[in-house]
């Protein structure tokens, strides 16, 4: 099995040349982040992603988590003193403030470690990447005591946090959930109810856990206009900070997945744990949706990582596996399998999704970033503008994207590719997660059609589109950009055409939206892409132009001309899904089914 | 978890409704297996599959093969009580002729007791499978003592057989095999060499296993036309045919796989181990694909179990969990799921690929009757060339479908989808091996192009579109048939002329075909579907307009239309895809991938 190499050199080229981060954040007023110093970092991130956790990704995948004891919870061998490691090295503030010990890195770099982190174990990097959504969350919603109290010790790595929000009965709808606070006396709350799917809820790396809850307080309004959050730590901080009396939160059990087993996932059982409200009562939903946001846009981005990690184990393999005879010969006796046209259909399938969706979820941490650091309110609103659509379309494109290209890095491995070995099929049973939490695909294909363009009355998506047009007219007097140009110009067109066609349905049909939806994100994840590409190309171009360019230059033109002829063609297929309507969808009565 | 529910109402329509299986038996001469007969004997089988190996499936996935002692191997618990209700039921010998005590019943019927037995229980039903192919391989080209020893006792269950082909430096390319067979003075053969991933290599179901074994004779000439086809029994049959002295062939591992633990993926070591020759010298690999191409459309059955296994957990998850209010509201709080438009999407399209996958991987067996049974030589000659271009399609198309078809009934679960106990990712990871095996699929793309259409002058192709063009032809006087006859037209016309192109193109580009084949296939998979679709409407059209049709007339003809208008519209992807040639893929050098 190949080992993980860091996608330095392509990371780079996403961050520095086509995302222009150093710029970005010296309009911001981080210039002190330049290119060299996001490169130090980014190296350091990925020695310690393939010299410290690549290593220990296939045995936590055997060995898993377990429950020695009732309660507790063992993560795989290895898993604790990497842990150690990354906090000592300080990799766990990256992304916090430094008022709470952080480093304040903006999300693009940040993104781009997790990135490493998660293609060489995503089961391990998920027990920090859940710690920082926590506190995301917190520094969103907490009083400035919380803030002063949590914020420290998860930016440290020495307390961890998780998300609460499922129950039994309920994922994707939160308006279900029964979870109980009662007041106490004394301002907190006792907490009493189960919750599931808890991702890190237990386990053996952090003297506490601090879990973000959602539960209803008394006389709460039904659904979810009642759902208030809840901070309820493990382990109730004494007078000094320190972890003192156990709460009465419990881990009952470990889910038995199909991937991801060194991340333990659990069931914590609730019964009166104190806890306490994080902003405002009945507003837990709002609070927990800003973290939600970076969450989705996080999937996308460990989507990346996974099909990387597969890509370069398919890869070494085709160009070392001997067999047959291709069309033009390359070997001896018989050819290494990369001479086949349709292993390198394979291969240069993985790297227009990989590569495309890199460009495509750092893009949307740009925005991310603008959103909370550009000077200039109008660019903040721009930037947020982009992200609610970007959003859902990072998080459910690029996790289809991963498991269609880490499907086709096993098929480059033929039967190989099903023995457990080599490594692909536990990466496609680690990404199998990725297009389920965080809100199913389904899910974000609603958000992204119902709330983001219907909702919107179209506003974010004509600034998008407009972004594009903008971008293809600053093109036009390049002529060799034409063949990038001409299909994203019409794709953008016809985006307008079926945006309009679904609104008109939607007047006279309520199943219009809803059997529209999924096929109309992978169009506006197809119009993305396809504007990474030709901006990619652009690049490209114009650097050959200049001085011949590096050799990445010629594989970024002679990708971006595959992705263009060859998958692109994809999005007649989705608009003639669209323009079918929902008739069809919704003539079969249930029971028919 | 849901129960698996043989489905027998579909496997009806399509054998006697849509195949009309009775009366081309009537025709062939056996008018005494009439559709109650068949009905009686899908009937038992669907018990067995319901009754006796689902309820081990889970547990098989879990516990696996073990060795444990060396070269001896443990299959999970129940699989061998399993199998001998299995042999002392007759099951083994349904396909089997009736001079070696089976009861002949012609493929078709022997695929749809196939189709449920994989659908209960894939790991399981591989164990009489693969013996079945053997049977059929000794059958094709043994000689009449050969026969007469093997053929009873592995049609009596009593023994099973192998095939081995792969060695770890080949599988693709079996030109590169290295085992050798030394002639020994009694006639025998002296076998050395060492295969890998033996389905049921060694197990602990059967008294004796038969490998039929590909090596190379001495003095052999290099590559495929140098290779020879051996029978190599684990125990030595004695005078009297019972298993006698242990041969020189050991299990010496069994593979770690990302499913179908059950089944035993076998190492076997041959150290002269005695054999015999199993048809003509160096004429192996014909001999082999004899059975290789039953094999083929037998993946494309297993392919249709497993998807229809998947399908009916996520249906009877989606009709039962409330989550949401849809935009029809058909709930109280919440709706059940299957409301929503867009879990309708994937229930539907499951639907209408498992099945339109069953019509056409049942249709490519009643290809395979009729070309042995069929009484006129012209009509025995034309299901030959059909049959030539259905196989790797078969193959391909439906082991493809299942794959994508299963990753939506895991969406319809949302995160439960992931967890173990659902059972959906077991079906997931079962199935994600049928890409891969007796051929990966882009082999079997190659297949097609280059082999059964290209090199065949495009006679096979003409014959397909003959019959297709003759039966839209037939039903020109059906104006409610036209939604469905004038796509399926327009896709033959493309085909032809997408395939001219190609054909033009490898004139100048020895890449084209390579680089066609995969969207090839699939045109060709959809062709195929679209034309399954028309004729199930046309069926429906008609017993509605008679009398008013039974339920699954109303179902066959909503789903035929959902297929048409939200699900073929890929091949206008395809179209593109294809036509866009071989140039975008070959320029990249392979050391910039």
């Amino acid at each position: 099995m190949s080992a993980y190499a860091p996608p330095l050199r392509d990371l780079r080229f996403v961050l520095d040349e086509l995302l222009a981060v150093p710029a970005l954040l010296q309009r911001c007023g981080r210039g002190e982040l330049d290119a060299d110093t996001i490169d130090q970092v980014l190296e350091g991130a990925g020695r310690f992603a393939a010299e410290v956790i690549a290593p220990l990704n296939a045995g936590g995948d055997r060995q898993g988590c377990s429950m020695p004891r009732p309660g507790e919870v063992r993560t795989p061998d290895g898993f604790p003193d990497a842990y150690r490691s990354f906090v000592d090295a300080g990799w766990t503030g990256l992304g916090c403030s430094t008022d709470f010990g952080g480093q304040a890195l903006p999300l693009a770099i940040g993104s781009a470690v997790n990135e490493m982190l998660s293609g060489a174990n995503m089961a391990w990097a998920a027990y920090p990447g859940m710690s920082h959504a926590a506190y995301l969350c917190i520094e969103a919603n907490g009083s400035d005591a919380q803030k002063a109290l949590y914020l420290p010790r998860i930016a440290s790595g020495d307390w961890a946090g998780t998300m609460c929000l499922t129950e039994p009965h309920c994922g994707t709808d939160l308006g279900l959930l029964r979870t109980r606070a009662l007041a106490a006396a004394d301002g907190s709350y006792r907490i009493t109810g189960s919750k599931i799917f808890i991702s890190g809820g237990e386990q053996d790396l952090t003297g506490n856990i601090v879990h973000l809850v959602l539960a209803r307080l008394e006389d709460a309004p039904p659904g979810v206009k009642g759902i208030s959050l809840f901070v309820v730590p493990k382990r109730l901080p004494d007078a000094e900070g320190q972890p003192g009396a156990r709460n009465p939160v419990h881990c009952s059990g470990i889910e038995q997945k199909m991937g991801i087993h060194g991340n333990a996932t659990c069931t914590l059982d609730f019964d009166a744990a104190t806890g306490w409200l994080l902003g405002q009562p009945n507003q837990g939903l709002a609070a927990m949706f800003v973290m939600m946001n970076h969450a989705r846009v996080a999937v996308g981005v460990n989507a990346v990582g996974l099909m990387e990690a597969a890509r370069q184990k398919s890869l070494a393999y085709a160009r070392e596996r001997e067999q047959g005879r291709a069309a033009v010969r390359i070997g001896g006796a018989a050819d290494p399998i990369i001479a086949h046209a349709d292993v390198r259909r394979m291969l240069l399938t993985q790297k227009a999704w990989v590569e495309g969706a890199r460009a495509l979820a750092l893009w949307a941490t740009t925005l991310i970033d603008s959103q909370h650091l550009d000077p200039d309110a109008a660019e903040r609103h721009r930037a947020g503008q982009l992200l609610a659509i970007a959003t859902p379309v990072v998080k459910a494109f690029c996790s289809d994207l991963a498991v269609e290209s880490i499907g086709l890095a096993m098929q480059c491995f033929g039967g190989h590719g099903y023995i457990r070995d080599n490594g692909v099929e536990q990466h496609l049973r680690d990404a199998r997660i990725i297009p389920l939490y965080e809100g199913t695909n389904g899910v974000q294909a609603m958000d992204l059609l119902d709330r983001k363009v219907i909702a919107d009355g179209g506003r974010g998506l004509d600034v998008l589109l407009g972004c594009i047009d903008d971008w293809v007219a600053s093109q036009a007097q390049v002529p060799a950009l034409r063949e990038f140009c001409l299909p994203l110009s019409a794709l953008a067109a016809e985006l307008r055409a079926v945006t309009a066609a679904v609104l008109a349905e939607s007047e006279t049909d309520p199943q219009a939206i809803g059997a529209a939806a999924a096929p109309y994100l992978r169009l506006v994840g197809h119009l993305l892409l396809a504007w990474m590409w030709a901006r990619m190309a652009a690049l490209s171009i114009d650097r050959i132009a200049r001085d011949g360019g590096e050799p990445i230059h010629a594989a970024k033109l002679a990708t971006a001309r595959f992705y263009v002829e060859r998958l692109l063609p994809e999005v007649q297929a989705r608009c003639a899904e669209i323009r079918a309507g929902a008739a069809s969808l919704t003539a079969l009565p249930a029971e028919l089914f």
